[in-house]
């Protein structure tokens, strides 16, 4: 690497190795301790923190200069690496110190509203309001670093893979279906609207219609949901698509990227290939189609040994198409009490779960209040089917079979995290494979796809799609790290028959289907290669390697949970003039707010302006 | 690189180093010649294209195979590879052919509405709404691999050099100041706006005051403005911004980055440094803030010849404080007619030019109609300025500056080009530096940033803003590249004293100022450190590289000129409840044509479903 320019190095970089050298530093001032004769500089960059000392023999005006410093401003020292007399072991640099010979004060700094450390009790708001400083903090620098790492990672890999970076459009166009979409109003044409994109899906294929066979590309993504704490209206994803390539095809190449990321960024060897195991399992053994795989805590369908329980709400499930399934949780029988076990109750019935029942088994013996209807046998069932030690609590829920894997799934993590089996610094990959091709959904009372409208069905569930096509599978995989989905993909449908007759089972008229998709299935007539691809959530992925529990922390310059952005005010009120030149309104129920908005934004403005600026209008 | 399908390799690739080996390939058929008991196959993918060739002995079947497909027919073969007996030196596999054992047709393909080849007469729109054919033919698909190439050249580059990628919002503050935004509707906050970045200039800034010290970025972008040939609605920049690093710096990382780009994808060495010179000597040499330094013909300040000349176009325009200029076309005494010369005479009238003085020089001798006027002393002086050596046809333009540099800038490049001067494949770089920091926009009839209000001025510039702010100069350079700007960037304020006297000399009230940019104000008193960047427009650099004369044909899915994409139809009108949600309305003077936009994508879709879905609703 070529210099080019005058510092000799990170502050973070300054090791024994520069002992004996001159050296020329920019940094922030951490922190100052003035002993009087000897003053004490913490000076920080982006690389970590070395001691800077200015000494009273080094003369007057530089020790004025030190004595003026405060925390945040930003300096440059040159002077000499020498050895610490009391070595600073948590520092990387904590052998040496810098004597000063200069300084020169490159800006200064007002207090600010909070410390500069990892450590620190601010307001959401407020880090997002001076998110120049709260992204001083070395733990947010770090994981934007290890954000940029995993980027570059993943370019290194698809060039060697002979993958072709292609940008897709931003303004694209509007679809129904899904989850709502951000629009544009086209200045050009009043009233018609672009779309930012949910992903580059259609775009992507039609790549490969093209032939670039190999594509991929760091898209971003627009959805325009109510936010959760790891959700947010833009994110990346990477992005994927081949040509002539079958499943195995694109989930090496997925594992490859994965071993790349996980060595380069983590420096963690990835074992490949990665389990695979179908959606049903997943389902039935963890209760999710995002297992965690890190522990077991398996949950088990225990039909064959309630079917005929005199416990009605067991048996009874059962008899009407329902199914008893439970985990068992090892140390649990001391660990819950019974009010705690009612607080779980009470929290599964958010998954329509009507009741928890549950047992513990301690000492050979049976306690707790289902306890009672257990036979001899169902005891014995019980002890072999769960290999029962002693001291477990075991819970049980009776129920429809999309109740018992909710409430399960939610039960098993909660239990694994309380009791502290999840093992640390593990990451576990999984395939969750063979996917139903639709799924119904309850909220809007039809059928929708899976995974998304352009998935090939398998060979079964292209012949179902005549006869009974909500009972096909799809060629889709998912891949699943830690109990979170990181990312998802399909072959695609490349045939126009078997895309017309998909849109038809979700419920298109014809029309409706060409007027939204009628580009591409003109484009499948016209040699359309065979195809498929992945997308991995970017933003999770960093979100997860950097150990951060919100997505927020992965960003820059993120939205907080309304959608909006304190530090610009985005979104604002614009001139009328902009929306004139759009042919758009603002429906005049909203007017009295909008103009509340901006006389508030104005007089913080005003405010601002009247305590801080030093000139006069 | 590991093998993740069935294909050896791309049929571009099938060399003879493959003579004798049984290989796979998929490819779309480009051409069938069918000789009877001989089929030969031109197979094409990506990489280029190969022969290959199915003969009666190997069967029936495969024969009918071979016999049933049409051009752009998706196709995988098996086959030995073997020496051809007529060799084609046109294709890089010209050596060999493949004797196909096993072919499997995996798609048809309709009759495409144009061919697929380099060179081929179809109207834009035709292209643009079948784009994935229009990207099939190689002189495209080669230029988005350049680009790719680009992309890959910068990641690496800047990787290489510390500087950490970061992703900066899309959805942003609207800015009053500049192009027009791009809107977007927030649903949270009816009535309030996001925008898409025009650049993501503070949120770089910001990102130095938050000490990442080195960032970049491939920035996308976003300008709603009238759209000329080589302008989109969206497009992507090298961005890149360090901390305390001068001009010397920025432009060593910049050079550094381009001889990169030059080398792994023109295969080019760029000699370093790039020659420099002021924006003063760029406009009085060639006219232009963007010269063309592949050629000479400078232009010449001629007043000390003709301030006292009787003809009074010339020394009435010196003596009202203009200028007379002038460039020598060689051989152009012969190459242009009075007819040609009044053609150009009338074109720079939209500089506002009031005329185009011209005379030959050949024999020893002026001709023309300003030749007439031409002293004795005149004419040994402009022999000497121009170093005269015969059939030099002199053009002169009197004026005030401005319209003296824009018309002698066209008419320079005009003559260069026709006459045939401009050296191939030669990539001439120049940084312009030591620009003016205000320019008069006549058009908005105030004084702008010639950069941006962000750009430091220089020293005496910063004194300057006190006294007489317009006649600053700025700390800020552009590169150029053939005549045409590839980027700039500048030094940048770090301190919030200058940023309001710069805010304050383009207009602002110290109000708007808080309003558009308190959050910048803020910072810079928060221990901003000193910091500059650049940034390069991707897309015309590609095309430049790629030697395409527009920017649509190194962009996947482009918008046409007038900011549509004719394949999926955006924009386009939206759902009435999409509109609601977010609170707006579409002005009732639109509604009609928004209707019938809505009904012609109804009926086209209607028809093109009655004609080609294989369905029944």
């Amino acid at each position: 690497m070529e210099k080019m320019d005058h510092r000799t190095d990170y502050c973070g970089n300054i090791t024994a190795k520069y002992e004996g050298q001159e050296v020329t530093l920019f940094g922030w001032v951490q922190r100052v301790r003035n002993l009087g004769n000897l003053i004490f500089i913490d000076l920080r960059d982006r690389e970590g923190l070395v001691q800077v000392v200015v000494n009273k023999d080094s003369g007057e005006e530089l020790m004025k200069i030190a004595e003026s410093l405060g925390n945040e401003y930003v300096i440059e020292v040159k002077g000499k690496v020498v050895r610490r007399s009391s070595v600073n072991p948590e520092m990387k640099t904590g052998e040496v110190e810098v004597n000063v010979s200069e300084m020169i004060i490159l800006n200064e700094a007002k207090n600010p509203p909070f410390e500069i450390k990892n450590d620190v009790e601010i307001s959401e708001q407020t880090r997002l309001k001076y998110r120049y400083l709260d992204l001083r903090r070395p733990t947010l620098q770090n994981a934007i670093i290890l954000r940029s790492k995993i980027l570059r990672a993943v370019h290194e890999y698809f060039d060697e893979h002979g993958f072709i970076d292609i940008e897709t459009p931003i303004l694209g166009k509007s679809s129904p279906e899904g989850a709502r979409d951000y629009l544009v109003p086209s200045r050009i044409y009043p009233g018609s609207f672009y779309a930012l994109p949910q992903s580059p899906q259609l775009f992507k294929q039609l790549l490969m219609g093209a032939g670039f066979d190999k594509y991929y590309q760091l898209a971003r993504c627009f959805r325009d949901e109510d936010l959760r704490g790891d959700r947010q209206p833009e994110f990346t994803q990477i992005d994927m698509e081949t040509s002539f390539l079958d499943e195995q095809g694109v989930q090496d190449y997925t594992e490859g990227l994965l071993k790349k990321v996980m060595k380069d960024v983590m420096n963690i060897d990835l074992p490949t290939p990665i389990k695979r195991i179908s959606w049903q399992e997943a389902m039935d053994k963890y209760g999710s189609d995002k297992p965690d795989t890190r522990y077991e805590m398996y949950i088990h369908d225990l039909n064959h040994i309630f079917k005929d329980s005199d416990f009605k709400v067991f048996s009874g499930a059962i008899a009407n198409g329902g199914y008893v399934r439970g985990i068992a949780v090892k140390g649990g029988a001391e660990a819950y009490s019974r009010k705690k076990i009612e607080e779980k109750q009470e929290y599964i019935k958010r998954f329509h779960a009507k009741g928890l029942a549950w047992v513990k088994y301690e000492n050979g013996e049976f306690t707790g209040p289902v306890s009672r209807f257990l036979t001899k046998e169902n005891q014995a069932a019980l002890k072999e089917e769960f290999a029962l030690e002693g001291g477990e609590l075991l819970v049980f829920v009776a129920d429809i079979w999309k109740v018992v894997c909710d409430s399960l799934n939610y039960l098993r993590r909660a239990f694994a995290k309380e009791t502290g089996i999840i093992p640390k610094d593990v990451y576990d990959f999984v395939w969750i494979v063979d996917w139903p091709l639709f799924e119904y959904d309850e909220g809007l009372g039809r059928w929708i796809a899976a995974h998304h409208p352009f998935t090939m069905p398998d060979d079964e569930g292209i012949k179902l799609l005549d006869t009974d096509p909500h009972k096909a599978h799809a060629r889709s995989y998912d891949i699943v790290m830690n109990g979170d989905e990181l990312g998802g993909g399909s072959i695609r449908i490349h045939k126009r028959s078997i895309q017309e007759k998909m849109l038809k089972a979700l419920g298109f008229t014809k029309k409706r289907a060409y007027e939204q998709f009628g580009y591409l299935m003109d484009a499948l007539d016209m040699g359309f290669p065979p195809h498929a691809g992945l997308a991995i959530g970017l933003d999770r992925f960093a979100m997860l390697l950097a150990q951060k529990d919100n997505i927020r922390d992965v960003l820059a310059f993120p939205k907080n949970a309304s959608a909006s952005e304190p530090m610009m005010h985005a979104p604002a009120p614009v001139a009328d003039q902009q929306l004139a030149d759009l042919g758009i309104e603002v429906e005049e129920q909203y007017a009295e707010s909008v103009a509340q908005t901006e006389q508030r934004l104005e007089k913080e403005a005003q405010e601002d302006a009247d305590k801080n600026a030093t000139w006069e209008d």
